[in-house]
């Protein structure tokens, strides 16, 4: 009777942990803590992205408006909130956040020559290469203008620094693309710069306008920075999963590109001579046939790479979690920790 | 003998005045008065491009110490040499202009899809266009961490206002392009904000580090927005121009791509049926045939649209000349006078 019970107990525990790793739960339960501050950021986001060039508002709005998750502002809201702020700087300083992101992706859909993000049609697709990488810039200029009016030097330090990073990652990417000489290290650099550094900056940001200790601040760059690289890593892992036909993409985008991530990275080092010279035809040269991707997939099942990569993105999760333990007990740092979960357990 | 004389000092006259029209001289005066800072300026560039992402310094390298003129730098240093500035910060500031400049023209070449830059292949053309885009990307992020560690607020607003403006422009002149309806007005928007805005800010930040009083640093911004105009106007002249081929640029580029400029723009509005019939073939639907070229600037002799641009230019140029009144007499603000005609005489 005792072990009725608690295998009954057991199973609503389970349920309840996975109710809280599910991707809406999670999300939401972070954005609802911020909602108000969200609802001003979209104020903010869709007042600023206006322009009396009509093409502007139009492609932005096509990317921004589609939405996503808005994760990276929110965890500027979410940090703030953690840090006790209770002024209103970070609202402004979400939306930059946002428009960075969305610059970059601009600039992403055309250096990748991308159709589709999010299930719908890029901007690029759309609208051109010239017009993106020109809304890009835009952009991009209108989160220095509203950081500018913030007026914090602090603050445009983190994010400037932070553009910085990326487009230096961004350009390390394209060097060691199609390359299967690259390491995990390598990777791992590419990663920090081009995704864990915005995430980083997003939440120091929070701690930066709640004029917070060096220690607090110092926290919540690894909590971002651990989060971001994990985060991708799961990304990559995603390509290769069938999930990703229920999130509007296709199964293999990263394979046909040859980009060398993870997966490959450790399918690459583990396999044997004959596997490594299918890598350099299929993602060196870009000579790939019918098959090859389901070939592909089958090496990283005999090579458990794509678990393999979910634990390397674990041990991120684990650094950030711990990053989390100076804070105080409240919903918000609760909310954060189930965050790393979150990020993680979509890869399964 | 008198009129002899006359004739003689007149000669004399008019060989001074040439030579201080002369492309080389009056830049190289001006070049010369701020040479030290100068000197600074390129030593803060060449260090500032630098980057472990060895595509970096390559691709910044090639278009940066290929040299131009730096022409806008020149303008930061000399306005604040005019506004009696003896402090340095104009070096860090005068090469994020730099900085600025060159990431648009980065964007600008995969944008126009040009193969060529002052004489040499354009780095897209070398390294390809996602490269361009990407370290564009970088520069200007990295003019943007100058800027914040130069740390004034009012520079700051200044430049990223700027910024904004030139990408507004360029997606404006994106939308325009290949539209025979593009007017004057819609093509000095154009020029204001994606030539004109930089060469203001550039010379409005050497005001506001000598912290002069408004007055003077209005009167810098109307020097360097008319200063732009002029320049931008006779720039597109110069595209029609038997001059172009000793810049290394070939003759008609802008026509080949269907450019609306302000040569084209008084060629329609004073045509007939038929030659507005030509432009609309020609530079909307792009039809072009052997011969084109050679008619399309028989036109706009036919109907002096070179020589009326041209002053439109000189109409600008005497705006901006008049903008110096302000500041006391010196071999800055004469120099800087002479810029305007030097501007303006390249055009014949």
């Amino acid at each position: 009777m005792a072990t009725v019970i608690q295998l009954a107990e057991q199973k609503t525990k389970d349920r309840e942990a996975a109710a809280k790793r599910d991707i809406g739960a999670v999300v939401k339960r972070l954005t609802a803590l911020v909602e108000g501050e969200l609802a001003e950021v979209n104020k903010v986001i869709l007042q600023e992205m206006q322009s009396e060039v009509a093409l502007i508002p139009q492609l932005a709005g096509h990317l921004i408006a589609a939405g996503g998750k808005r994760l990276r502002p929110v965890l500027t809201l979410a940090a703030a909130k953690l840090c006790g702020y209770t002024g209103s700087r970070q609202v402004g300083l979400a939306a930059c956040v946002e428009f960075i992101h969305t610059a970059t992706l601009l600039h992403d859909d055309v250096v990748d020559e991308s159709d589709l993000r999010r299930g719908i049609a890029t901007a690029n697709a759309v609208w051109g290469n010239k017009a993106s990488v020109l809304v890009g810039d835009f952009l991009f200029s209108r989160a220095f203008q509203l950081m500018v009016s913030d007026g914090s030097l602090k603050v445009l330090k983190v994010l400037s620094d932070a553009s910085a990073i990326i487009a230096e990652g961004e350009v390390q990417q394209l060097m060691t693309a199609n390359d299967t000489d690259t390491g995990e290290e390598a990777y791992l650099s590419v990663v920090k710069a081009k995704t864990a550094a915005l995430f980083s900056a997003a939440c120091q940001v929070g701690a930066v306008v709640a004029e917070r200790p060096s220690n607090e601040e110092d926290a919540l760059v690894s909590y971002g920075t651990n989060l971001g690289i994990a985060f991708q890593i799961v990304d990559d892992v995603l390509d290769y999963s069938a999930k990703q036909a229920d999130l509007g993409k296709s199964i293999g985008d990263d394979f046909q590109e040859g980009k060398v991530t993870l997966p490959i990275i450790l399918a690459y080092r583990r396999g044997n001579e004959e596997e490594r010279s299918f890598w350099r035809r299929t993602i060196e040269d870009l000579e790939q046939e019918d098959g090859d991707l389901e070939h592909a997939m089958s090496l990283m099942t005999k090579h458990n790479t794509l678990v393999d990569s979910l634990d390397r993105a674990r041990h991120y999760g684990s650094v950030a979690k711990d990053a989390l333990g100076l804070f105080p007990d409240s919903e918000v740092r609760e909310t954060l920790a189930d965050l790393i979960d979150f990020c993680i357990e979509r890869g399964h």
